[in-house]
């Protein structure tokens, strides 16, 4: 029978503390039916007619994001942490657990009106997405959807991004 | 008439310093034509029959390296700065201008005596390649060849890498 990509994912239990199961991409990645399922699930979220741009976070939204535009053939823009970039950028910084975090946008990624479709591997508490999708209507972009491979549905990142559409091809209760 | 993948490339003089012509990715990936041309041309030039695991540099070798995996059906390895994969891995210092960078792959990443093309988006010096190669050959595996988009001839990565192919897609003289 053929395997579910979610059978692909590996589990770590109390990793990277006591009580968290940290979930693993790279043995979806790196077995080609698991690459393959997991970006084609991903894309199946997406209607391709209703979208401009595909942009992906750094670094594990690139590998999603890359195929998807590519298949797609839309636009493929960067979402990367400071000081990146080599042209003029936005910014916007987010709070992380201890401290925050700041990511940045080329300006002229996204034009005016541009439905644009945000990528990444796993939402969590979605204060990285959060700050994603804000940076690209300060470009004048549209958020046409977040999608994501895993969804951590105890972490309540669809209650951060309730202004957003959000899908997702797993998703775990726990944290 | 068509442009060439090289037209997409956004040369930034003087940057980081003066006498530098930075060569920025960013406006190949954000024309669906250029993003769709990068990978068709960097992909044209792997033997797929000879080749087992396609892997990729973070964080923009994952960019070019993941849609290439994806069309050949291949696993897709990652080679990611130290401390950000979650199992057990091995790892390997190398020099930079100023101090040393470190990369790690996961120990069960390669299976010995499998056929590894390494995807990076620039060959500059070579440092960082010569690094991956030999991370891949401590886990048995064979590198197959190095292909990048972009390669700065003037800093003569070919000679750092000369136990190993490579090939690029487009060749500037200079640094």
């Amino acid at each position: 029978m053929k395997k579910s990509v979610e059978e692909y994912v590996r589990s770590i239990p109390d990793f990277p503390e006591p009580g968290i199961i940290f979930r693993d991409i790279t043995s979806v990645l790196q077995d080609a039916d698991g690459l393959q399922m997991a970006i084609d699930e991903m894309q199946a979220l997406i209607d391709s007619d209703k979208v401009d741009v595909i942009a992906g976070t750094e670094s594990r939204g690139f590998i999603f994001g890359a195929p998807i535009a590519y298949n797609l053939h839309k636009p493929f823009v960067l979402i990367r942490k400071k000081g990146k970039l080599p042209c003029e950028t936005v910014s916007r910084s987010y709070d992380l657990e201890y401290g925050t975090a700041e990511i940045e946008m080329h300006k002229d990624a996204i034009k005016p009106g541009q439905r644009v479709v945000v990528i990444d591997d796993l939402l969590a508490t979605g204060g990285t997405l959060e700050a994603c999708d804000k940076l690209i209507e300060e470009l004048g972009g549209v958020v046409a959807k977040n999608v994501f491979l895993i969804e951590l549905a105890g972490l309540k990142g669809r209650e951060k991004l309730k202004d957003y559409e959000v899908a997702s091809v797993i998703c775990y209760e726990g944290k």
